[in-house]
Order: C-alpha cells, then structure tokens, then sequence
C-alpha cells in the first residue's frame, strides 16, 4: 500500500463500486453478447449496434456522448466538464470491437454468451473482448459512474474516445483526430489496453512495439491443377511459398528482410536487468502460453525479445486443400498474412516497402504477388517521469496488494503514437488484463478480480488527477 | 485411319451409338448430379446413392450387376457371359466417386448440375467427376449398352469393376481383390482412367508414377496466441512450418528427402527422344495449366520430369487466421498436406519413413507433430509389346483422325498395380480425357467429342478383342 491518502471524497466512490459489482458485471455481459468483430464485413451490422449501446449507456450516465459516423465503423465521444473550467482534462482512450472468434470449436463457452465461471483465481466472464478491450474500458466508464452516483459530478474535466476499428487497422483514426482536435484536447490521456504483471502487481506500460500487417498472395497457375498430371514441370504456389517464407528468419532467429535491424538501438543493460528484476518471465509465458520452451533471436533474453526486438511473423498460412483427407491437387495459388513487430526508430512504412521487396526479389518464374497492406503503426515510448503517472502509480498501488511496476508490451497500440503526434498528449498506459486473458485465442477472459480492482483503480486516479496541477 | 476391318457386326453399334448419343449425354448428367465426393465423411450418403443408382443402371443394360458393401465404400461387379466360354474375358475398371468441389465459388456452373455448355471444340459437360472418372467409364458402358441393343450379346466376355474410394486412398482395394480374385479374372483389362495426347490424337498410356500422401500438423502453444504478446519470445508454428519445407526442394529442383532418389533409375536417351517427337509439351502444359513458365529440376525436360522423375508437392497448407482481414494471432498449430509422386523401383513405404524423417528430425524446440498418413501406391510400367495393347491401339486409330501414341502419365492409378500383382492381369490404360479438362480444379469438364469418340472406341476394342486367341 501507498502513502496515498484515501480522502473523503474517494472513499464514498470505492464502497459504491464495491457494493453495485454484480450490476458492474451484468453491464459488462450485456456489452459483450454483442458480438462487434470489426474485421470481417458481415459483422458491420453488429459493430454499429454496439456503439449504439455504448453511447446509450454514456449518456444515461449522465455525460454528454455522441456516435460519429466514419468510413469505416462509428467513433464514440462522450465528455464531461462538471468539474468546472479549472480542473485538468483527462481524456480515456478504449476499443468497442473485437477480434475474430475463430477456430469457433475450440471456445468452451460460445464466445458471445458472456457467461460467469468459477477459474482458479474466483469468478471470471469468458467471451471474446472480455480483455481486449471492453472488459478494459469498462473500468474507467464504471468508476466514473460511480463518481458521478455519489457526487454529482466528476473531479476532472472527461472525454472519452471509444473506437470501433482497433482490430483491423483503425482506418479511420487519424482523420477523426484531425477533425476533432478541439474537442479532444487533453492535459493528459488514460489509455486503457493493458496488462498487469500478474493479479497482485499492478503496471504501466511505457513501451510498445509497432506494427506492419500485410496479406501476400501468389498467383501461380490459372486454376487448381492435378498434381499427378502437372507436379514437378511447374512452378507449385505452396511450395514456392515456403520456400520464400522460410528465408525470413537465419538459424540465429534473425530476421532476413533487408536493412531490418538498421534503425533498432539496444536498450542499457541496465534497463534489461529492471526488466530482468520483475520475475520469472519465462515461467509466466510458459504457463499462460501452454508452450513447452521458449524461443526466438540469440542473445536476448525473453522480455528484451518481447518488449525491445522487432518480429516477423507468419500469421495466416492457405493454398491448396485443407478439407479433410487427401487430395492430390496443386492449388493455384498459395497465402500468407505476415506481421511485423517494430521497436523504437524502425520506420513501418520502410520496413513495409523492404518486406514487399524480400517477397518481389523471390518471386517464382511464371508467378506473381497480390500483397495488401493492413496499416501500420511505429513503436512507442512514453516519458516515465511525467506526474501523471506518478500519480496513477501511486493511486494503483493504493488498490492493490503489491506496488506498480513499469513495464513494455510486446503488442501495438497505434492510437498512443497518434495522440502523441495530432493531440501533443502523452498517454498513461494502465490496464488491468493478464497474460493468460487469452487475449485474440479461443475462451477470452477478464477475471472479476482484475474488473473489479480495475474500477477501484481508476477511481482512485480520478481523486489523484484533481490535485495535479495544470 | 488405321487398316482395322469395320465388321458387319461393328457398323451398327458404331451406328446406334451416334444415333443415340444425346440419351448417352443425358445418363452421364444424371450421374454426375449425385455428389459422391468419397475423402468427405459428409457426402458417405452420396457415395453410395451413386454406386446404387450405377448398378441398377447396368442391370438395366442386361448385365449382372451386383453392389459390394466394403468396409469402405462399396464396390460394384457387373458380368457379362453372353460370349460363350471361349471368348476372352475383359475386366474393365473405372471409379463412381469424385474429388471434392472446395474452392467452390471458383465454379462458374454448380460442380452438380452437370449442364452442357458451348466451348471452343464443341460442347462440353461441366461437372466434378465429368472427366474423372464418370465420362470416362461411362464410355465402356455405353459401348457395351450399344453392342447389347443391337446383337443381344457381346464379342467378348466381360467383368466390370466401379470402386467408390480411388480419390480417398482405396483402403477397401486390396481386400476386395483378394476376396473377388476368381470373379474378376480376366485376359486383359482396360482401365479407363487416362487422357489422350490431344482432342485428335489418342493415347494408350504405359507409365504411371506412384503415390505417398500425407498430412502433417505442427503443434506448438495449446492455443492461439497474440502475436503481440509472444511474437519473438516463442516458436510460432507457422514460422516453424515454412522453414522446414522450405529445404524440402534446393536450388536445383531436387527433392532433399534423404535417399529420395537412391533407388531412381534414369530413362533411356532413345525413351526421351520418342516423347520428345510426341509435339511441343510445353507449350500444351502452359496452356491447360494457364501458367506462365515451365519450371522444375534442373537437367530434365518437361515431359521427363511428369512421367520419369518423383516429386515433391504441398497439397494443402492451413495456419493461423485466414479469413479476411487482419488477425495479430500466432496459430498453435500449422498444417501441410503433402505428397511425392514416385517413379519406378521407388519403394513407397521408404519414402514414406524418409519423409517422416524428414519432418522429424527438423521439429522445433518444444513442438510435436502430428502426422497422418492417406496410403500410397508404387510407380507402375506395363508391357507395351502384349497383343491386347496392339489391338486396341489399332481400334483408336480407326475411330480418331491420327494415329494412337504411346505415353507416360504423371498420376497415379494404384489399382493398375494392384491388378499386376493380386489378379496377374496387365492393363491397358486407354481414356479420352484431354490435359485442360480442369481434373481436381474447378470447371473441371469433358469434351462431348470426347466422350462420343471414347464410346466408339470402346466399342471398336470389343470388336478387336473378340479376334484375339486366348
């Protein structure tokens, strides 16, 4: 525990939440049966009617909360300014979307009934986006609730920025930004997509790596073609696949696209051995992983690999026939997703354009790629010495048994780098997922403990912000 | 033409069978409407509604046709005696069932609605099955319905075996033969499974290259993963997969299977002269693949490498997100489907083990795999001297503008072995199939042309075989 003093204000605040948590959670389930994939066209219907009922349940809070339409799917802004012209302005940051469910088989509960069950750590909801991210920002619209049921009005001045399009390239982003510059304006930013260093240790996060996303496919012959009556006098689209993918890595684990590591600086020793102090990374990643040895670039130690070197990874993987049993085909064409993760300095829109250019140097004779880009987003890092969070540090550690640490991720939050860039505001990155949520894989989940807590937390920074000066 | 005799007793068969050719057409479409895609559980039902509806077909037709449950799918014997006793005995063989439809929006007609559409060589029907195997039997069929109608009786006794499994690894094959060896002895067989050298020019085929598929699954993390999250920390399946396919061929073409070529032999200059002087492979290769280039080993041409050199082929390869869009996810596990043809002396079962080996001793730290095998089948060669082999040439050269050609095959027809081995009975591999006539691939389609000429043929083949002493 901090020496953060629990005032008046903040304590009324905390028993409300502790006592309306079962309302907290059926709000939750019912966000979260609605199923707002935002990558796949056919759930565009869905996506809507989610913001829709975000916005509802904004308003009905009592802040002022508009649906924005965009090309892509709708933006959220919700704001409220009773704590008068003087109080800081903060302004939260959380996604309405979700990934994808598939393999649809393996989930034990149906992805979008949201149901409750006891785990090992207490009760936890199992559905996709429990963690990432509605679950997440859930905590912050709930501690504000609770705030303004108990006193009326907030202790800072609040806007919320939800989005709908965080799982597939956030098109719409930068051009909302721009256009809502004004509106959006903040003395400081929550940014709520996050983990934890494990259930009693609270973090922030003040790196992420970036990202550069993109769909390779090579066009080989017309049409499926028999391998009896054609293999071995044409180019195959799958073999010649794995034979170009295979390259992207030497036996050191280093990636092979050209001028990759150019831009990559090491981080200190002395910030590899902070790092090294957390605890046993290796055992945390086996265990939530099921993974039997952990693996990747010589001479890096586990979180240096995660939080501080660039990736490339193969994502998605089909050519030919993948139905059961066997059929002698050789498929026309052969796909591959690939991503990379980016650290400091990379550049994605050059690390992009040298990922085109491994592929189009290997192209097979008589062959040829259709690649689409997914967007990109460059690594991140936020000062760590900022008051703002100093003061979440303390109001975390206030909530939970064990104090805050700081931590990277080794996943992308492109909306942090925007902020930065379009609102000249540094975000706070506090969240209170785990590693083994199951975050993007079958059976999802938030465990109550980490929502609960999660609303705690952010009440808590609320109190901590209104005496920051600005 | 050829200087083969047109009797008085095949005139009016060949006559009949021009006469009745739409009602022919009509019966294959009918075929060709039941579904009986035999490597999919899904379609069992299918599979055997077709081996009921092809029996009750040849009963109609004045034969002994009898259905066969197997512990597979069933097998269908039809005799004829009406030769007499001293007539040779044919076994004709051909197979009901049919590969799968999947990519199935690449269609531009239902694969089961069999219509009859205008191409560039007249009129053709597209369907699965309408080339392999439904209008190439039914050519046999036909023949044997018209040489009935019109004589009451055939020149030669007959035996005929339809299976249902040959594109879904023929388990129920050997047993059958074994159990069915004294009904189905024969002097020779016709099977009917091959395609002429172009639409004017018909082929006997004598070279079959053999068969080993498999399938094998990578298992890395018991479920999927962020890539954000464990990108870089952990081995990602999909990654792992492509590296070590990746070395299945080197820079040359050469399959890197250990002792994959140790029991090769090479064909004579005089073999590779005479297919040379067949016409320009290439050029007809690019045209049915709808490939831009030749490519394969290096030091062997093109119709060397389809009937004279083994190969290595991805069939099928599954991993991670494939839907549309992007999915940040690291897949537990990836899958190949992956075959080698094989030539003659390959041992299937040695190249089975080596190709385990293969995947084996490249497994990636702390992942397993999961291998599945779909049986295999040796290379076959056949006398190409035998009598029955020069009667039938001599019959197809009557029916077809040029003379008939002898060719290779880059497929496999196990039961050619089979037949070799538990019957001691020769083939003659006869079929009116053309190379771009999409077998496997969507479209796929036969030449009304080709099923026309193929009828006649089969009726010429009766006539020619009746004279043969026995």
């Amino acid at each position: 525990m901090s020496d953060l003093v629990t005032t008046e204000k903040l304590q009324p605040v905390l028993d409300k939440i502790n006592t309306d948590l079962d309302q907290a959670i059926e709000r939750l389930q019912s966000l979260l049966q609605i199923p707002s994939i935002s990558t796949d066209p056919q759930y565009a219907g869905e996506v809507r009617r989610c913001a829709e009922h975000v916005t509802t349940e904004l308003n009905s809070i009592g802040l002022t909360a508009t649906l924005h339409d965009t090309i892509g799917h709708p933006m959220i802004v919700a704001t409220d300014d009773s704590a008068g012209p003087d109080a800081p302005r903060v302004l939260y940051y959380g996604h309405y979307d979700v990934q994808p469910v598939e393999p649809q088989d393996e989930w034990e509960y149906p992805p979008f009934d949201a149901v409750v069950i006891d785990g090992p750590r207490g009760k936890r909801i199992v559905a996709r986006g429990a963690a990432d991210d509605k679950g997440q920002f859930m905590t912050f619209v709930e501690a504000i609730r609770a705030w303004k049921a108990v006193h009326g009005s907030l202790p800072v001045r609040v806007v919320i920025l939800l989005e709908g399009e965080e799982e597939s390239g956030s098109e719409s982003l930068v051009p909302f930004l721009n256009e809502h510059k004004d509106e959006l304006q903040a003395d400081t930013c929550i940014v709520c997509d996050t983990s934890m260093w494990d259930q009693d240790t609270p973090a922030i996060t003040s790196r992420l790596r970036g990202l550069v996303y993109i769909e390779a496919t090579l066009h080989g012959p017309t049409h499926d073609l028999h391998s009896g009556g054609y293999g071995g006098a044409l180019v195959n689209p799958a073999n010649a696949l794995t034979k170009i993918l295979g390259q992207l890595h030497d036996s050191d684990g280093r990636v092979q696209i050209e001028g990759f590591y150019d831009d990559v600086t090491e981080v200190s020793a002395e910030q590899v051995s902070q790092w090294n102090s957390l605890g046993d990374a290796d055992a945390l990643l086996l265990e939530s992983s099921g993974s039997k040895a952990v693996f990747g670039e010589t001479g890096y130690g586990t979180l240096e690999r995660l939080w501080a070197r660039p990736t490339c990874d193969i994502n998605g993987l089909r050519a030919g026939y993948i139905g059961e049993g066997a059929k002698t085909v050789i498929g026309a064409t052969a796909m591959a997703k690939i991503s990379c993760r980016l650290v400091a300095h990379q550049n994605p829109e050059a690390i992009e354009k040298a990922l085109f250019a491994f592929l189009e140097n290997r192209t097979p004779v008589g062959c040829h790629w259709e690649i689409k880009s997914f967007g990109s987003a460059p690594a991140i890092a936020v000062p760590t010495e900022s008051p703002w969070l100093s003061a979440a540090s303390s109001a975390l550690s206030h909530i939970f048994p064990n104090p805050t640490v700081l931590i990277g991720t080794g996943g992308s939050i492109p909306v942090v780098g925007e902020f930065q860039k379009i609102l000249g505001v540094d975000a706070v990155m506090v969240g209170f997922s785990l590693d083994d949520d199951l975050i993007h894989a079958p059976n999802e989940k938030y465990e109550v403990s980490c929502f609960h807590r999660g609303i705690l937390s952010q009440a808590a920074i609320l109190e901590a912000y209104a005496s920051i000066h600005v």
